[in-house]
């Protein structure tokens, strides 16, 4: 069995000093499978101790393990380990992660650019860990003893995860989102302050249609060796609130078939991942949970719900444009980004692609 | 003409002290018709002089004018003025307006109570100024020499200010709305910071339903001496947020025709309320206005346009689910409660109500 | 030992719906002396199981054993337990703690009724754990069974942990301090947002009052049977800003005898409490902590260290107006309060009063 | 008389995009006496309209006037007018301002660079007009036709206003200043928003030294050619909230002489300027002004008092450590750079330095 392996995998991070990255270093952390040996970020922070690089930005202290971890410039030269999270800027993922692919890395990416290839996955493990298998034409026509597999966009990761259960169960016809973002999403030093102390910005750059993309991409059917985007219409909102981290998300569906709202409930509370995902060592126990309470999930109260690995749901009623509409939060830099990226690395692992 | 006028008519302010009484008063500072020369709030305040009664909560100081107003109990005995502005708790307002439109007053209501009754006007001056009406009836089947008029909940107006010219040109099936609500919306003391701080309350009691009833009536035609409600679905998601002054609103709507995003724009830009009106002293020159940025309407920016009378519009673009998306932003408590019930007001004394 | 004890003792909190009554329900889970079995509160939530009396503010979710017990009202019939917090508002607190205090229960208070009489302990174990003794006066003059056992309002308790090392080492003169106070301070609901939205209000009623007097029993000397206050001034500005937990304050000290930047460290890093009380199963290693970087502490990165029960000592330099300056951070519902009424009750306990 | 000149002084602006940059463009829209022609700023803007080269941050629109105007490079060969102010970055301020200067501009700088040269007047025209006259030794000095004239800091001007009328009544001994202070005045993008929601910062780079250094030369006297810097000793403890603008300050002083509160109110309130300073047409009429309230001055209600020129005190009460403490607040992009500023030109100009 996995767990039983008594050496750790070595693995590595690029983009370690930015947001996404801390919150990578910290998760790594006492990491049962893994073992973060290897830190690269821009040529600004190379050559420093992580400790000096980079301006730590989360409430728990940074890792003693990390402290001292010299950061190289993101090159396949560099004697990276074979497993890297990257949580690098687009502007520069569209090169580096290639890169280390087809030197034979295996690049669990959190960055936009690849998602939406055919031969690319983006995966949630609870929700499509089927579509993990694209690695195999990838690797064929592309010719890399490497990999890349990709996460959800954070602001895509909570919708996806609480319309997977209604899919399966009623089919799902359109789909109206409006997001509330916390402002961790824009990562370090991200929002200035004078943008958004008493304010609502009602827009992020390229954030809508990644969402709309990106939902059928994960909500899709795999077959014939390629993952066939579900048929429903996504339309989102999205917006940045002053608010730390957890993006919440206020959301209206129309379904396939009839069903009442304790049918919603029960889909959502009967809600299991796939036997060898909720073994994952960060998988959450109860990735979906569902509130009575008129005013939950908040972000003060629920964003760190199993470890900020749970989409919260709440708020499930009649919607009289649609057919129901509820309101969902997820971490948006744990669940939505390092976690997601974690968990994929974790059934790459589980399923031999790291062999 | 009536703002040749060489006397001012002499008002009176039922909830005087509250958030949207004190905005009442300071809107009513130097009106060119109105004088405020009388203020009742609840018992507690009673007697004492409103620089006493009231903790101010307003940037702008408050008036000189009213500091010395001795504030008196709301009952019609206490010798108020014809023209009321009542902006009372709606536990209290559903006994206070009516004994004091029985005794002959003109009561212009913030409060829900009486927004839903067939024969009391909800009105804004811009939308649907030929309910105002209703009054008629209203008196003749009540037997009330005074009357009760209505404006909409704060979220409802910039919302239905929106709407219209799209209901008008095109036609309206369909409307799908979430909220980014300010604190000011729910009072003083209103929301604890504990509750808000770096957090997002994703329910406000009663209001989705305020939402969903109000527009359909406001949007409706009178005919036959009643108001019909428009035939529209509407779905409101309400949410607080840490903001102080400003309802940021997305909005996604089916149309009854086709029309295409220029067409949209040009309705909006092309509206104007009615003549009379448009002349109201209180009335905004461009009661609606639409930015071309990617990132407005805003609060920071955009709440006080047109002195907090204007509903901001912005980002219009196709909707996947349903035809179009946009946001719209409106000052909660003027346009969408002190404001809002001034130009009705001035509505009433222009059409010839308060003689 | 103590800690061998098989049977926790029964413990009850006055005032248990509160912010600090919610901080001793959570400190207490697991506790390995006290059981929690007795709650009270003010007639309004008497007669209530304590998940509906109570509106939970603290993000760590309410411990599982308390969601059922029933809220009693304060009143030594309903069969409280000997040991008791109380953190009750100042306005009843002076007539319910000796209440209880005569039908022979130790009331461990948060409140500052009884801070200031000469025979009520007022305590912060890691500085005057000697003053307890003035328990015994207490019983002898008042003709109680019970007691009652004082610790400091929440802005003096980290003013004066970090004075004590000063005060021993060096001798203390003068104390000017500023606070900036976290709004958890003003209790549920507290502080309106709209009142500190972008604003600072410089004032806190009675609070500076409290701190000048307090700083001086606490460093004062036990001989006599009595507290001689310490001979030094102290002056105190507080503010309240828009922070969730922890007060943070700047200190500019004048000293007794001459010492370098460096005694002034060394005094601090140095600083052990009495073996007794760092044995106390909530004492925390490291009372003291100072941090080198030049912009902590921070209440984001530093409130809760030694899960919030450590003053946080920062930016130590020359003062040129007194002698040396600095910034000191504490929890104020943790060490400030909550954690603090706990301490003092396993010193109580651990010193032999309870039995 | 000055303010009878049909024509308006042209100016500029030297770094017009940053935040006192547009501060001053607001300002000197329909200035009576200066009309802005001509902006300047980094290469980044140069070549752009102001409109496209400014991300504007404040909540009154852009003035139309500036719109269109270009942006030039900071250089005394792209045709300036001969009054420039200046709000350089202090990286660039340095060589940009003396190379202006000797190309016979009048400087009139918000940058550090200069303020503490002994020939650069340093100048709060309220407090120490005289001091202008160091313009003289140095154009003398340094062979230059032009000149540079400064203001203090944003944290020392609200200090040292409220300070001038205590050192002239009855000396000044010692004066300990705690600052809070808000985001604005680290200019834009500036504060990261992850850096301060929920957080206060108790430091910000090199404020305490200007602050200790600035307050005495502006209260120094001038004699023999040369000003002396005023004998008191002044600490400074500068923090960071969470508040959009306006510096609040607790103060404690020790004066040279006896004095009772009311002599100090009195002291606050009968101050006036100069004549000749009164006279100017951004000076405020009521440079101090005493609040009674027990919680006043708050950024929220007091920052714009006298468009946001004056200094607001309250809170006046003895010091247990020296005589007396205050808080003072003052607008630190109005009042402490663009006003301060603009009052500077205006006094230049009546005094015929720009002949």
């Amino acid at each position: 069995m996995v767990c039983m392996e008594t050496k750790k995998l070595a693995v590595g991070i690029l983009g370690a000093t930015g947001m996404v990255g801390q919150r990578l270093a910290s998760l790594l952390e006492n990491h049962p499978w893994f073992e973060l040996t290897w830190l690269a970020a821009s040529g600004r922070s190379a050559g420093k101790p992580y400790r000096e690089a980079c301006t730590w930005q989360l409430r728990e202290p940074m890792p003693t393990g990390v402290r001292d971890l010299q950061v190289h410039e993101c090159r396949p030269e560099n004697s990276p380990p074979q497993l890297l999270f990257a949580s690098l800027d687009s502007k520069v993922a569209g090169e580096v992660e290639p890169a280390f692919a087809r030197a034979g890395h295996a690049v669990v990416s959190n960055s936009s650019n690849y998602r939406m290839e055919p031969d690319v996955p983006l995966v949630i493990p609870e929700v499509n860990p089927d579509h993990v298998v694209l690695v195999r034409s990838q690797r064929r026509e592309r010719g890399w003893s490497g990999l890349i597999v990709t996460n959800p966009n954070c602001t895509t990761v909570g919708l996806a995860m609480s319309l997977a259960p209604l899919a399966r169960a009623f089919g799902l016809e359109k789909v109206l989102m409006t997001s509330l973002q916390a402002v961790s999403g824009a990562g370090y030093p991200g929002v200035p302050t004078l943008d958004i102390l008493g304010n609502v910005i009602p827009h992020i750059a390229g954030e809508e249609e990644k969402v709309e993309r990106e939902a059928k991409k994960l909500l899709g059917a795999f077959s014939d060796g390629r993952v066939q985007p579900a048929g429903f219409s996504v339309s989102a909102h999205c917006n940045r609130v002053l608010v730390e981290d957890g993006h919440l998300e206020t959301v209206s569906v129309a379904l396939g078939a009839q069903a009442s709202q304790e049918d919603l409930l029960a889909a959502w509370r009967n809600f299991r991942p796939a036997p060898e995902v909720a073994r994952l060592p960060s998988a959450p126990r109860h990735p979906l949970i569902v509130r009575d309470e008129s005013d939950r999930p908040q972000p003060k109260f629920d964003v760190n719900a199993e470890r900020g690995m749970a989409a919260v749901i709440g708020r499930v009623r009649p919607c009289p444009v649609l057919h129901y509409k509820y309101v969902v939060l997820s971490h948006n830099t744990i669940r939505g980004a390092a976690g997601a990226a974690l968990l994929n690395a974790e059934l790459l692992k589980a399923e031999g692609y790291l062999d």
